[in-house]
């Protein structure tokens, strides 16, 4: 993954024809059985999307941001974040709250994907000014089913913010 | 439909086990099209969800509000909104303007369906705090699946900010 991340800080016109979904996640497990049910999705062998993942909620913060090391990044914003709540550092509610003050990022959409069925936890993300929130299932079958549904409707049918920016 | 705002007059406990889908459409057709083109899903089939059309966009925020004609309403608010734009009265970019300003309405998901895929008004939209942006598209089949779609992902597999609202 550091490996992409570089090349993101290096390539920017490279980057404008792979739009880039954002995955904040400090679980390697989840992280790894989210990538491997992506990978039967036709959405994503027919499309540019690239992952970008990170692990820790200050780092995704100066990524967004263009904060701390990410001070000179020269590279889009990503199109879409998917988010997990409990995360080491800032966690994802605040992540929520900072994006949707900040002008600039406030039009990105965040779907939460959580564990957390708390109804405390849906309604603070939607007051925050979540887009969506998803349960994360338990098992592969059921992670797959929601995975597809999630990008068939966020990156086939829904007409993203960041529509025209990659039409280059 | 003017029997079915009626009941959500009168009949609070009732609505309590019906979840209520807001649709803002002024076109007879489209929404013609849109309740045909349900009446195929098992979603809808399997639920409880009930639809309350409004044509126009002062009525549909006098709703919202509890203001106008509904002022002594005791009904509880729609569990999610589906907006068409371009409205007779207040527009539909003003409606997701106040009801996202609006502190007891905010977390209410809106889903925008419109015709329109200029970049300023998707811009727009997610700019006020439309949850999601989704084309109408043109001919029932293609109307079909983007509808299937919507409906999975919003009313099967994300959590609303309603949940546990209706659980009675």
């Amino acid at each position: 993954m550091e490996s992409y991340t570089k090349k993101l800080l290096t390539s920017h016109l490279d980057d404008l024809a792979h739009p880039v979904i954002m995955i904040i996640e400090d679980s390697d497990e989840d992280f790894y059985t989210f990538t491997r049910v992506t990978q039967n999705l036709d959405i994503l062998k027919r499309s540019l999307y690239k992952f970008l993942r990170f692990k820790d909620g200050d780092e995704s913060l100066d990524y967004l941001l263009r904060e701390g090391d990410y001070q000179s990044l020269n590279a889009p914003l990503p199109v879409a974040i998917l988010l997990d709540l409990n995360l080491p550092g800032t966690d994802g509610r605040d992540i929520i709250k900072r994006v949707k003050q900040t002008s600039h990022l406030q039009m990105i959409p965040i779907i939460v994907l959580s564990t957390s069925s708390s109804q405390h936890d849906i309604q603070t993300c939607y007051g925050y000014g979540a887009n969506c929130y998803m349960l994360k299932p338990m098992g592969v079958l059921e992670m797959q089913k929601t995975v597809q549904i999630l990008f068939e409707h966020w990156f086939q049918f829904a007409i993203l913010p960041s529509y025209g920016q990659f039409i280059v």
